[in-house]
């Protein structure tokens, strides 16, 4: 997702190079697709305060460095970055600002159009989906707005709409007015 | 600004025509720019609850009728209204889930590159317009959106991204996957 957000070029944010103790696969290289670091360095980060998030999965860790997002907020520039639930919710908690946009699997969309032409399907075969479904539902209160993930180049589009749409906000614009009329 | 809206042909929601006891000019239609109605016709509308928002303008009565938004919402069709700021607080009140956009005059951006390149005016200009921009700024905060009303295409286009954009916050699509998942 955040690949086919930036390719399209028409971004005016940047995005966060996340960090990972995991070995790099062929291909991929340090500083554009991670940080490659050694599990050692990541923990010292931890105990430093210098992750905005992180996350263990598998033995690996995995995380968003705070330097970077400080450093490109302070240039008054947004910052996008694609991480886990786990992850979104410490940054919601260390940064109220944040605009939080989940990604729907397309299956749960599908489940809904499934479940509307009933008798489709086995019951556990919905039975499965909505479990699932379940799951995701809960996740998908602790965030704004919920995107679609099933044509890439839509989801794009909607995401992008809500970066734009979320700068006229007044809670965000309103700093600006008021420094303009307190200078006076 | 909503003429320039609806003009655009890629609109999905619908206007609420206004109601008033003013005249009709040249070329106003009734059921078409506004429903001209009596005095008396509009005094038993509010007698009778049938209101969304209404407010007096020299000895003249501006409203909305409520019959036709709540049979539009009922369809599932959302409704656009152009009204000023005691109206739309009136339907803050009403409609919790509204959202509520501020058209920002083009003179209050100005203002603020006028007050960059500062002294090129006279300072009593200035304070004119710094006295009618905190009026501004303070009804602004009562608001969802800020938007510019310098170029019409341009305000036009955010509106609209704002509306495609608010119809994807979790707050409004929860309740239908929370349907869904109560049916089973």
């Amino acid at each position: 997702m955040r690949k086919a957000l930036f390719e399209t070029g028409a971004t005016d944010f940047s995005y966060s190079i996340s960090m990972t103790t995991r070995k790099p696969r062929k291909g991929e290289v340090n500083g554009v697709d991670y940080y490659f670091v050694s599990k050692e360095e990541f923990e010292e980060n931890i105990r430093n305060g210098e992750m905005l998030e992180y996350a263990k999965y598998v033995d690996n860790y995995y995380g968003t460095p705070l330097k970077y997002v400080n450093e490109t907020l302070d240039q008054g520039k947004d910052v996008f970055l694609e991480i886990e639930v786990n992850g979104a919710m410490q940054v919601r908690a260390n940064c109220p600002d944040a605009v939080f946009v989940f990604l729907t699997p397309p299956d749960l969309m599908e489940l809904k159009h499934r479940l509307i032409g009933r008798g489709t399907d086995a019951m556990d075969v919905i039975n499965k989906r909505i479990k699932k479904a379940v799951g995701e539902i809960r996740m998908m209160r602790n965030y704004d707005y919920a995107v679609v993930n099933d044509e890439v180049s839509q989801a794009v589009e909607r995401i992008q709409m809500i970066i734009r749409s979320e700068r006229l906000r007044v809670t965000r614009v309103m700093p600006d007015y008021e420094q303009m009329i307190g200078d006076e």
